[in-house]
This record gives C-alpha cells, structure tokens and sequence, in this order.
C-alpha cells in the first residue's frame, strides 16, 4: 500500500469512530472544518493553500499530508506548492525543513499514484 | 507485543537511562514530576485529567499516552476522555485532530488491556 | 479602573463585533467553546481548570486571565490554583513563569474585587 | 497617533538598525522575505493572505498586523479577511481569539486610515 | 525608569510573591533554574547563551530580556548577542522578527545602563 | 541499518531533491543555514551547541538528531550534553522528556559507530 492509501486509510477510520462517538463538540468541530474549507468570499483553491501552509507552520505531517492531497485535486502545480512551502520555511523556520522532506516525499507519492 | 506495552517498555527502559545518569537537574526534573501530579489541594484524578489536557493541546502523542494510561487508572469513563479530547480540540484547534486519532486508538487499547 | 474591568470591557466589546459580523464560522466557534465548558460527563468547575492549564501551557495571558476569572466564580482557593499552576510550569517549561508572574498578579486583582 | 502609524513607526525604527548591523544572516533573512512575498507561480495577494494566515495561527500580533496592512493594499474585503480569521481560529484553536480580537481592532483602524 | 529597570522590578516583585507561596512545586523549579544554569561542564557564560537562544526561539520577551541580562554580565560582545539572534530567526523563522526587534531595543538599553 | 544511517540517509536523499528544484526562497534558506552555523564571533562548537537546544525546545527529533551528530563531531562530551539537555528539558517543560528519550538513544547509537 503506497503511504498515501496507507494515510487515508487510517484517517478515515479513525475519524468513523470519532464522528460515531456521542461527543457533539467533536462532530461540531468536524463539521465546521468542511464549512470553513467551502466555497465562499474566497474560493476553495486559496482555501486550501491557507490550510497547507498553516498545518506546515504548525508542523504536523498529517495536517499537511491531508492539504497536499486537497491542494492536488484542485489542481495546483508543483512550483506553486514549492512556492507555499517557501513561506511556511521562513515564516516558520528551519525547524520546518523535516517536515519539508517528508511533504516532498507525499507530494512526488500523490504524483505516481496520478499516474498509477 | 501491543501499542500499550511497547510504548511502557521504551519508556521505563529509557528513563531508567536518564535516572540513573549523573546529571541532577534531569533527576529532579523527574522526581518533581511525580510531586506535581500527587494528591494534593487537588485530588489525583483531578491532576491526571489535567495533565491530559496540557499533553493534548501540546500536541505530544507520547504524553497523551502515559495520561491516558494514568487517567484509566484513575477510573476516568470514556465520556469523561472524550470531553476533555473535546475541551483540547477546541482550545488547540483541529492542528490536534491528528494526535486525537492517535488517542483514541491507544485509549481502545487500554479497553482491551482490561479484558486482555 | 482595574486590570481586571480593563479586560472585561475590551474582551466583551471586541467579542460583540465578531459575533456580530456575518461569517458562521467564527460564530459558530464561539457557541462550541460555550458548549465544550458547560456541565456534561465532567463538571463545569473541572472544566474551567482543563481550561486554566491548557490557557497556561499555550502562554496565553488573556486565556488565562479569562479562565481565572471562571476558576474564581467556581470557588476555587488560592492553594489549588497554585497546584494548577505548578502543573502547567513542569509541563510547559520556564518559559511559562512571565505568564505566571502576570496570572499570580491578576489573581490577586480578582480577590481585591470581592473585597472591594 | 494612531495604531497603525504606531506600529509602522517603532517596525520601521528597529527593522533599520537591524539591517544596518553587521550581521549578514540577519540581513539576508530580510532580503529572504521581499523575495517570498513577491509575484511568482502565486500572486502577491494570495501570498499576502498565506503570511496572514501563518501569522495567525503562530498567534503573534505584530506579524498579523504587518499583512493586514498589505491585505489592505492587495484590496482583500472585509468578507475575505474574516473566511482568513476563521481558518486561523479553527485550525489554530479558541487560543487564536485574543490575537483575533485585535486582529479585528487593526483592521478597522486600517480602514480608518483610509477615510482619514 | 528605564525599560531594564522597569523589568527587573516587576519581576523581583512577582518571582517574591510566588516563591514565597505554600507551594513546593513551584519553590523547587525556582531553585532548578539557579542550579541548570550553574558552572558545570558547560560554563555559565556559555549556558546563558542557551537560555537567550532558547527564550528567543519560543518567542518570549521577558524570558530574552532576562538572558540578555545575563549575556551582558558575562560580557558577551554586540556581535555575538547578533550570531545568537540569526541563529534563533533563522531556526525559529520570521515570526521570532518582532522579538528580535524588542530584543535590540533591550540591549541597548542594557548598554546605556552601563554608560549611565 | 543503525538508525543514526537511516536518518542520515532519508535527510541526504531529500534534501538533495529540494535544493535541485527550482525554488530560489528554499535554497537560500539552506545556504543561509550554513552560513548562520560556521565560525565567526562565536566558534562552531558553541553554535552547534544553540542548534542543539533550540531543536530540543521546540521539539523536533530530527533537527536534534543532526544537531546531535553535529555536537559530537565537535567532541561535546556526554555530560556536556546532558547539561544541554537539563536546560532544554527545564526551559521548555516536562513536555520535551519523550524527546529526551529518543535523543539519549540516538547519542548511544553514535558513539556505538564511534566504536563500529
């Protein structure tokens, strides 16, 4: 299984389980992501590029994982991912660049599984 | 081996390693710990749950594991875990959903441990 | 007027404007953090305290400030505030003691206020 | 003076004796940022609202002041600005709203400025 | 007062009230501090230099201001402090440029006291 | 493959791929990286010794694995070592241990090549 299933897999059954649970701030929460990632006074590309670039900021790999496949289906290129990961490496730091290494490794993943 | 004895294993072999080191800022480092967390002007479980809390919105899944271990031990039922997975999602934001996933599984695993 | 009217006034003005406005998604979020601190499985005073540790290892000084006032509502002494406190400099670090330092200082101003 | 003319000033004073120190790191570090921000495989404005977004959710003022001055100057609305604020305060949690609420306090007077 | 003075006093004035508190805890990671940044293997001076360079990564002022502080009692030279700073922007990313600022104010200021 | 290897390996392959792109901004970040690390006002020892307790504060196993191999290239011996860790552990909180953890393993596995 390539690390992009592998990673979707997971995700989606661990979030069954939670939007499954009783706990309605959870769900809420769960909702309110897909309302403020839709279409609204800015469209759903810009969205996701904001949604990448916070999660690499903020540093965490699956965060950014679950973007690059978003910021894929809207059809961004790879120079304008680079360009994203740019601003996250120097507003963040080079304490960013291991994340870098493994978002490079997903985005050339979501590429071959393109072509697959 | 399961993720609940893997993760204990590591962990006391490793801070035995620190402990038995010469350097008495990390030892007391590690014997304040367990002061901070003992009964006091607050109860234990009181305590557990905070420390939850604060590994959560931290976002360090091996300090939510060693908690949720702690906070089973306490009694902690499993609508009681997920309002205070709620309280950090909300506070730390959905940057936490990941580590949340990662909870909920090694929370199941010491369900299982139970009637293991 | 005192340091603690000072955050009220401002904290309630610019919050009325917010809700005011017509994007969802921010409202949305100030109704959950009203829900995720309401009486559930766990007990509204326990969690003002998840809300006081979490403000606190985030070195967030107006969280705090807001979850002390919450903390002191629900009649919490001096002696457990402290234990709260003491937990979030161990976890967070002593990067945390100027939050402590203005927490300490505005806890304070809450007791003069009973007393005024 | 107002905010805006205030934070300007005290930016511009201090970000001078930065780069007219000796320190090449420092410096070309600043060069780094002209040259992130510039129009590339993504615009400007797009740019703007990623180093708003990333400023946001790091919670430091100063920085979210800094790009909504250049939102302002890429035209970004107030309906724009606010989806931005969401995404910031979902991903990076209610520990986002302090700096949200002055956030929206630097907007208006932004605007102000405008009408001035 | 000087901003020096001014932070100093505020501090000395809360770290009295909090050490002198009930709480063990809190007493003993004072002590702590004293005693990991005490001549050891590593010497004081350059223990300091990991406190300044740690204190700006996590971008807290007074916690700089405080090891500023100490940098110039160990006589560290302009152009070092500057070697800490790139270090800590470059690590920790553009969002440390405002703390970066604030800090060169602090150090001059530190300057005047001396020629005072 | 020790996992001193394997890190070496994956961080070589990668970085290797994003400094052969096309991306200015991520380039100059890495040369700026290299520059901010050699010898000026402060020898490279020290300065490996910053980049040690930065990763550690703001926790990022790799970073602290490179900073490590670094450290021990410098001759940095082992308690020198441990009094980085105290520091890093004491400034940034009980919250860095499970980082301790892993970056005491992975300092025994570089002195085992040492012996290998």
């Amino acid at each position: 299984m390539s690390i992009v299933d592998e990673f979707n897999d997971y995700r989606s059954r661990m979030n069954d389980k939670i939007t499954s649970s009783d706990n309605k701030v959870l769900k809420r929460i769960f909702n309110l992501d897909t309302n403020a990632f839709s279409e609204g006074a800015l469209d759903r590309r810009t969205k996701e590029m904001l949604g990448l670039v916070s999660s690499m900021v903020l540093r965490c790999d699956d965060c950014i994982r679950y973007h690059l496949g978003k910021c894929k289906e809207e059809g961004l290129t790879t120079a304008q991912v680079y360009e994203i990961f740019a601003i996250a490496n120097l507003v963040g730091g080079t304490i960013v660049i291991p994340h870098l290494r493994r978002a490079v490794e997903y985005w050339e993943a979501l590429g071959e599984e393109d072509n697959g």
